[in-house]
This record gives structure tokens, C-alpha cells and sequence, in this order.
């Protein structure tokens, strides 16, 4: 079924589609839109929406029905976000899987309420206290929006970790058509068995919903098994695009929205003669380093773009570990760069190089 | 005048010397002595303990303070400082001034409350919303307890920007003898003026504290001079402590505690005739990069020690570029490695180079 | 059907007969089972059931689902319908249906969680601010927790204001035969239209629910008119139960598990030869003074026995007026008079008038 | 010291001459000014001011704060005075001294800002769960309001029970003159010395501040202690003030700034040849219902105003039991009756009488 959508909205019906059924959040712009489809969608599948007092109540909601097995979400942005790091770093000490959305807006603090990618560091690395890491996954259009939340569901359960989709006001707010690949609601979806789950059940009375480990021995044994599976996660689950790298002498690196504007400019300078090439992560963690090292092998230079004042210029420092110049331009506050903008970036800083 | 301190103390005797006369938070283990000292301490001077509803309470209570001129602080443990990270990116956002203490304890979720140092990433990489850095000091003994909380309130004045003492629950419990510079209480301390605070007073009715920028090019304009401050920091503010460095073909790096023990170490491996040297960061944010690089020019392996799976070494790799392989050994969940272990641990990985 | 059931339980299976479909509570002893049960059942009939944050919350959910026109409750005891006294006040002034279970336990503070009768102040004078009334059952066994409750949302309803079922530990925690009228789910109840809802629908667009008015005249326009429906229930809801009233000399009046007693105290005084009479109230506002007036006609003097240090006497006192002499026993923290208790109270009282 | 001052600020002028030296509030309008008075006042005595986060935190540090053995206080009005029922019955069952102010404002909800007397029930009856009475002072003139709230700090100590200060938004905002007792602060107060309270001394470490009694026999013990003190109260306490009643043929009964509308009928009704006498209750609990009796005994009617829709006439007829007939008139919202109302109102009852 194909339709013109939100970006937000489809998220709803991705999650939907993934057998979501329960949704708990708190309004925020410019992610209003989630909950609004969410209390609209979710009732007709039989699914929960609730409107929580505040995020930190949100969150723990989503505690209280992952842990009945149920795949559950919220969504908010930034500050939003913010109030959720306790909760987000609970579900993840008690290993239980769940889809958060982040869909940034300008910070920090109060900002406003213009597309950012300034709340990298505090999904992507994580925000909240412990050793734990999110799953990221960064959509640049409606469609990836659905499909993503879809994928993030999968991740989550097979991580038992939360999945954050990290997205912008732009990816939220624009409207694209939308394929949904399910001819009816869920029948595609089979939901993997959740046998730690709690589900006032005889069989699982017994399972026991946890992030508590008094004793050192038993708590670093439980963070360790909780490395092994973001090692594993990290071998496995790797995801990105490239365009035209295969003879790029300069790579543009952007996610989300920005990588659509940096698609523009990369064929925009091709037809100048400048072999640009895009590596666009899909997943921001697992940061796909292999495949960017293999992209960035033959490069002159890297420039990293993001509408922040550069922290996923990080990741791509660590990957290439100084083979390659790594460089960083960014915009802030609700400002995209522009194609000619970005033109004129890759241009000044390959001069010398050229 | 010295004497017999505990870590957890020291903080607040710092504080109060530093002119503090706000304390608002909220008891969590290993973090609940500075909440009792300063309940205890504070009133005697004059000052204000509050023990606020909830952490989230507690940060927009020295949102407040802060905002009024008063040198305000808080302190808690991971749990807590999650439930700040909002708090903590309006304080950022809205350039205030504010010192913050967090004595690190086993993660994620309830975890336990013995010491790890895994709030690294949510501290120092910034755990909120939005474009901005925490000013973060890592003490390593009760005195620098005292001290760099003095140190934190100076930075924070100086860039009207959250500061954090890092610590874990080692250095907060143990006691050690404590010196305290000024000979009577707040003497020494000459306080900024505030012009900027909204004091209550006919001259700073005009004052406004506000982290909201509605316009993009306004929230960028902002974002821009804060960056700016930022890059001061980091050029004027970065500190560290290099002990057998000259000659060292092993570089061991670890930050409070991990670097007491780096020291026995290091003075282990010299005896066994391991050259090998300690590099100590003091400041986690502005990272000492530019001292770790040149510390680091002439070895042959550099090792990260961390109570964590693996956060600060970033970092170290980042400052590295690639120039000097950089390994981790780490220990959590409240377990501290023992001279003999690293001994071992950087014996084996020499092995080769050796 | 005929089951054996525990007060609490019949209380929602009474609620799902009249159609209500929203149940937003905390869980309190004596309460629990009434939000254990709407866990249960409420799901089954695809209505919702919300454990709130706090009583608070919960009342506020009461609002909002009734604003939407669902037949919307909550149950607690003591601290919690405490809590919710700010709520309550806000559904009466906005002139919304809602029902709240108080299974009323000892007080005040913490009290213990045996049965007291000691919240009638609270629930019947009104506990909350400004003018308004709750609409108050009192039900005296497991088969009146179920009609009774079923009454409260035909009451609430009937009068746009909140119905409070007022019980006790006693009532809420006993098992006794239930026999449900309604021969399957909801077919017997034809829930009324509620054109003044908040549906969000077009045809709702343009309703307004608030407790608002600014204007002197305004607010003491809309007081007046539910001051007039306040008097339309008084002239049209007041309900008891009488035994044995007809040629009494001592009338004794109470209500819940009290009257159960007292009517075991009346049998054991006549079979002694004195004429004694029982005079239950049944409705606790309006309160059935005619009836009583009636009742206590011709006796030389009434007895109200509470499990509260007298509260309910003073609309005795009121309604009798002077006219007959209104004395009290009472019992409290979870202790029960027996019947040999109260004939003696009777008998002794009653020695100057035999 | 005489001085101008409105009736908000009287109440902070004499908490601290009461030795108040804990206030912990939330603003709300109409009682806003004893927030903002008690923040500049209490401060300048070495005393504490906290606003806190939600009137529900504030009654709560009340009761920490009396817990330790210090005079504390809040006020607010009335959807303020709801959120704290929980936290009065506490401070009640706990036997905790502490003053409350509730100036109150038009209801229910939201009302208005506008002065009402509705939150009569709510303070007067016991809004709060369990058995319980709040002494509770209506002051009608801004001396009133500093000397009550004195009156009330003594009273409270003496009984170990919240002792309330129930005005309206008109004694609340008005200005008069003020004449404040004491030559300089606190000379005077002598403060009860607490020994019941837990003051981190080693002498204190034993008391326990509680109002839980798992035990029926326990809590029915504890209720029949507080019932003692209460009869004490009633037999003790018992404040009014008379006007023209010797030969008065219709007796005015009213409170708060009500009283004072009555006096000038009185006076206009006597320069009718109308023996109008005014009844003024300075107590609302304990009622002084035997002078009201005395005041009574020989009028043909008593009229009760308010500003409600008739909650203390109930006292009232409690109190004549039927002797005298009593009527009611009220006005509500915001309105105040004139005294040509009142006349015309006296007047037309009188007819038949007369």
C-alpha cells in the first residue's frame, strides 16, 4: 500500500507493522506527531497508548511492558530524552528490549524547535550512567522511518537492548510516500517467544526482571556478558551506503537528512570534475568503522558533515585511526547547510590536494 | 589546618572555602556523606542545604541558585546524574555556572554501589541534549577532592559552564589527611561579580536567564560563542600529571583511583626493569591531548586502565590519531585490578615488543 | 449468575456491567484487589487499565477519560483518596461523571490497614475545596459492592458529578455469594449520550471542559446551578433500609459492615424484650434525613454507632434537630463492637428511659 | 510598631514573632504575597525558606521541618490546601505541630482568584483521611492575620496538631494598619521546648516521629489520646466575639471579613428599630458553640452568612439544636453581600416575626 505520509507517522505504522503495542510518551515538538498517531493507531490494533505524566514516567512504563514481554516505544527529543537517560540505562542493565525515537531538535537546554543532530553523544554514546550502549539507527526519509522502527524492533529483541531511532525535525516533519511492505496488520510479523519475560503467567513467575548485582564478582560477570553481545552486535550488525566511492577522492560522511543534501553535493561536484563519494552510516551504533575504513582506503580527505558542532566526527576519527584527514563543518540552530555551500567546503579544502 | 578527611567530606570543605553557599541533592550511596556534610556545614555558614524530591528537583535547584549569583552545587551518583542530564544541558544552555559531583558506582541500571568509573561517557561526552561539554576534573586523592571542587567553581565562573568532579566511590569513602589552604573560612576567596545574575535587585531586573533561541540563526549565533568558549577551555585548561614519562617505552593511562594504582605500578615494572610511565589526566573535559601526544611520542605501546568497559581510551586513541597502538584492560561492577594484575597485563602485551 | 466473590472483585465486575471502560488507580491495602481485579478484566473488554504514577495522577486520568465521555473510575484508601481531594474537587467543578471506590482503612497518617469507617469527613463533606458534593453509597455487602457501584455511574451520570462508593476493609476484603443481574457483558445497559464530551470528533470540536470562571457573576452563576442539581438529588436520591423501626423505642443508625452488626444487636434486644430498630443509610449524601425524621418519630432515642470517633452523627444530630436524643458509640483502628458489646451500650444507655 | 500592611504579609510578620523560622510554599493566588514575604523575612532571621515543587513537597517539609522540632508553616488557597490533605492527616496522626494558611479563593477546580469562604468543609470538617480535627482560627482584619497566625504557632504546640489560619482573598489583599506587639523579634516568644522531637542530638536518638499503629488495639489507643486532647481543645479553645446581643431579636452569625459586613448591618438594622446582634466565631474548630447557645437563647432567628453555599450553618444548627431557627444566605464567586442585601435579607425573614 503505497501513500503520502509524515515521517512521524511512519514510525507509528512501522511500529505497528513490527507488532508494537504499546506506546508511552509525552508530546514534544518536533515529535508530537508520534504520540498523536500512536493514540490514534494503537487502540485500533488492540495496543496501549498512554500519554505519562512526564517522560521519566514514559520510560519506565516502557520498562514495566517490555518486561511483560510486549514490544514497546516512546518518542520524544532532546530534553525529553534527556529526562529519560535513568530509565534508558535501567532497560539496558536489565537487558530488555525496547524502540525509543529521538527526533532532534535544536539545544541545548530550552533551544528551539528546529532540526539538530546535536543529541549524537547522548544517544549514540550514552547519555545515562553505566557501561551500556544504545542501538542507533539514523532514517533520511519516510520510508526508512517505518522500516527503520520496524528493524529497530528486531534489533532490540535480538540485543534484549533498547534501539534508538535517531532522527531530526526534517526526517519527522516531511511528508513522502510511503510503501508499507505488510498487506495486513502484523501478519507478517512472527514475534520471537519471550521466555524472560513476566507475564503473570505459572510458567514465568519464577523470571525476575533485574538491573541490581550487589556483589562486584556477580556484576562485573553480568556486564561482561552484556560486552560479549555488543561485540557480537558490533560484528553483525554494521549497516551504511555509499555512493560513488568506489573512485572518490574526497568522501563526504553524513547521516540522516544530511545525507541527502551531501548526495546532492557529491553528484553536483562530480559534474565539476571533483571525484566526491558519499558514506552515509545507517547504523550510528554499531558505527559501520570497517566499511568506512574500506571506503576511506584511497581517499585524499574525509569531511565529515553534521548539524552539530561535531560529534559523530569522532567515530569517524576512531575508524580511520589518522590514515586519512579527517575534517568536520557543521551547522546548528535549525540551519542546513546547502548544496552550494558544501561545494564550496569540499572545494576550498581540497585545494591544496588538487 | 590538617586533618583526617573523608573524600565525601573533603568536597563540601572545599566548597564552602570556594564561597558555595548553595548545596541542593538528593542521598544516594557511595554520594551520601557530601549531602550530610553539607547539611551540616552549610547552614554554619550561612549558606543553604535543600534535600530536594528527586535529583530532577535537586539540578533545577541549582539551576536557580546559579542563576541568582549564588556559587551553587550538587552531588550524587550515577543513577541521580542521569536523572540531572536535562537539568544539566539547561544549565549549559543557558550559561550558568554550577559545580557537580559525581561519585561513580557499578552500572547500569540499579548496578550496585560499589566504585566503577563508567559514567565517563555520560559526564564528560555529554549524557544531555543538545551542543555542549561539561568542564570535568578527575581527583585521585581526598586533597584533590577539597581541591578541585575549589578548582570546578573557579572554571565554572570563568566559562559560566557546568563543571563536574568525577570521582568514584573509592576516592569519596576513603579518608586520608586533608590540608586545607585558607586559614579561615572563605577569606581567601575573592568571588566574581556577576553581572549577568538576576539578583533581585533594581540593576539586574533587565537580566534575563534563558536557554531559548527561537530563531536558527540566533540558537547558532549562541551555539557559535559557546563553542568559542570551549575552544578557549580546551587550549588554556587542560592539566594532567606525568610521572616516568621521559623514558618510557610503556605509556599506562588511567584517570582517580585507576591511576594510584598505575603509579604502584609503573614503579613495580621499573624494578623489574619494564620502563614503563604514567600519564594522568586531571582534566577529562578539556581532554589533555596535546600532552598525552607528546608523553606518548616515543613509546612503543600505550595501555588505558579504566574501572569501565572501555570509555576514556577514545580519547586517548583520538589524541593518538594512530601514531601509537593503544590497548585497554579494564575491570567493573566495584572490582579494582591489582598491581600484580597489570604488572601482568602490560608484561604479556610487551611481550612481542620486548 | 450466582459466584462466590471478595468485595473488591465485585466491585469492578459491577463496573464493567454499567459500561465502564477506564480504570486508573494505585494500588493500597485494602484496595488492591479493586485494581488487581481491573488489571484482569478490564483488558478482556477492551477498556483500559492504567496504573498511575501516584493517586494523583490517577484522578487526573479519571478526569481526562471522563471529558471524553467514558465511564471512567479509581479505588484507593485513605492516603491515596487524600491525594486525590484537588482531582475530585476539579471533576465536581467542571461537572464530570466519574466513580471512586474509598475502602476506607485506619487512620489518619499511615494508620494500620485493618477497616475503619473515619474517611466520612473526607468523602461526604467534601475533602476538597469550594462548593460541591460527592454523590456517596454505602454498600454493606459483596452483592451491593457490585450494584451499588453500579448505581454510583448511573448517579454520576445522571448529575455530572463524581459517586463515591464509601466502604471498608471489612466489605472490600469479605467473600459472599454474588449474583450478577446482567446475563452477559453490558448488553443491559444502554449507556447514556454525553453531548457535552470532549470525543474528538468534529462534532465535539466546539465543547469545553473547565472549572474556569473568572468573572465573580460567571462562577457564581455556574455554582448556583449545581447547587441546583445538588438540591434536585437531595429531593430525589436519598435511600436507607429500615428494620424493625415501626414500634421502636431506641433506634440505632449506621452504616457498611456497621449495620450489619446493629441488625444482629436489634434481633438479640427484642428477643430481650427491647424494642429496638435499625435505621441504615444507604446513600451518605444526599442523606436520607426525611426517612430518618420518620424513622426516629416515636422512639425515645437513637444510637449511631460508626467505626470512627463520630462523624456521621452530625447529619443525625441535623436531621433529628433537637427532637430526639442523638448519642454515639464508636470503635476504631480496625476494632469492630460486637453485638454483646452493643446491646450493652443500648441497655445501659436506655436504663433511665426503661 | 504600627504600620500599613496588607493581611498576606501580616501572616509572615507574625510567624516570625511566633519564632516561625521554617516557611515551605508554593505560590498561588491570592495568598502569593505570603510567599514572597516569607522569602525577604525569613532569611533576614536566620530562618528557612524553601519554595517547593508542588504543594504536596511542601506539606511534606513541613512535617519534617515540625518533625524536628522547629515552628514551621505554609500557606496556600484552595486547590493548594487539596494537594496537602495527605500530608495534614499526617501531620495530624504523627501529632506534629504546624501552622497552615489558606486563603481562600472562589471553587471548585479552578474557580477563580475571587475570596470565597468554600473551603470551610475541607479545613474545618477534615478533608484528610482518618480521625482528626485541624484547629483552625478565622481572622477578619490584618491584625488578625499577624495575631492569629501568632495564636495559631501556640496553639498548635499546645495540642501537637496543624493549627490552620482560614481567611479569604479580601483579609489576604487588604491593607490596614498593623501594630505588632513586640518591641523587637522573637524577644518575646518563649518557644515550648520540644522534647518529642528529633533534633540529631544524642538526646533525641531514641524518639520517633510516626503516626503508624499496625495494631488495632495500638491505633485505637493512639486515636483515643488524640481524642482526649481534642475534647481538652474544645472545652479550652473556644474563641468568638459578640456585638449587640444582650437584646437582640435576630442574631447574624458570620466569619472572616463576613463579620465585618454583618457589624455594619447591625448597626444600619438597630438605626431601623430592628435588635439585630452579631455572632462572630474567632474559632471554627473548636466551634464556639456554648457562647453561640448563651448568644441565642432569647432571639427569634439566626441568620447565617457566608460566602458559600452553607457550610457552617451546619455548626450552627448542631449548636442550637433545634432551639432557634436557623437560615442561611451566601453569595458566592467573588460576590460579597451589601449591607442593604443583608438588610433587605433580615428584614423579609423578620416579617412574619415582626
Amino acid at each position: 500500500m503505497r501513500q503520502l505520509c509524515k515521517g512521524n507517522v511512519a514510525v507509528i505504522k512501522g511500529a505497528i507493522l513490527a507488532g508494537c503495542r504499546g506506546y508511552y510518551g509525552y508530546p514534544i515538538t518536533p515529535a508530537s506527531e508520534i504520540a498523536e498517531a500512536a493514540a490514534l493507531y494503537f487502540p485500533q490494533v488492540g495496543g496501549t497508548f498512554i500519554q505519562a505524566e512526564s517522560e521519566t514516567a514514559a520510560i519506565n512504563m516502557v520498562y514495566g511492558a517490555s518486561a511483560a514481554g510486549v514490544r514497546a516505544m516512546t518518542g520524544s527529543s532532546g530534553p525529553g530524552l534527556s529526562l529519560m537517560q535513568e530509565g534508558i540505562s535501567y532497560l539496558a542493565g536489565a537487558e530488555l528490549p525496547c524502540v525509543i525515537v529521538d527526533v532532534m531538535r535544536g539545544g541545548p537546554g530550552l533551544g528551539n524547535i528546529a532540526p539538530e543532530q546535536s543529541d549524537y553523544f547522548a544517544m549514540v554514546k550514552g547519555g545515562g550512567h553505566g557501561n551500556y550502549r544504545n542501538l542507533v539507527l539514523a532514517p533520511a526519509s519516510v520510508q526508512e522511518m517505518a522500516d527503520f522502527t520496524i528493524l529497530a524492533f528486531e534489533l532490540a529483541d535480538r540485543y534484549r537492548n533498547p534501539a534508538v531511532v535517531l532522527t531530526d525535525g526534517f526526517v519527522g516533519q516531511m511528508m513522502e510516500p510511503l510503501e508499507l511492505q505488510y498487506p495486513d496488520n502484523n501478519r507478517e510479523i512472527s514475534l520471537p517467544e519471550k521466555l524472560w519475560a513476566v507475564k503473570g503467567t505459572p510458567e514465568t513467575r519464577a523470571n525476575l526482571i533485574s538491573s541490581i548485582y550487589l556483589e562486584p564478582d556477580a556484576l562485573e560477570a553480568h556486564q561482561r556478558r552484556m560486552e560479549a553481545k555488543y561485540i557480537r552486535a558490533q560484528q553483525a550488525e554494521q549497516r551504511c551506503e555509499m555512493c560513488y566511492t568506489d573512485d572518490a577522492d574526497v568522501l563526504l560522511v553524513g547521516y540522516g537528512i544530511v545525507s541527502r543534501v551531501l548526495l546532492s553535493t557529491v553528484k553536483a561536484l562530480r559534474r565539476e570534475g571533483v571525484k566526491a563519494g558519499l558514506f552515509r552510516p545507517i547504523t550510528l551504533w554499531p558505527y559501520p568503522s570497517k566499511a568506512l575504513a574500506e571506503a576511506a582506503a584511497k581517499v585524499q580527505k574525509v569531511l565529515v558533515v553534521e548539524l552539530s558542532n561535531g560529534q559523530m566526527v569522532e567515530e569517524v576519527r576512531l575508524a580511520l585511526n589518522g590514515k586519512v584527514p579527517v575534517e568536520f563543518y557543521g551547522r546548528v540552530g535549525g540551519n542546513v547547510p546547502s548544496v552550494g555551500e558544501l561545494q564550496e567546503q569540499v572545494l576550498s579544502r581540497m585545494a591544496v590536494a588538487v
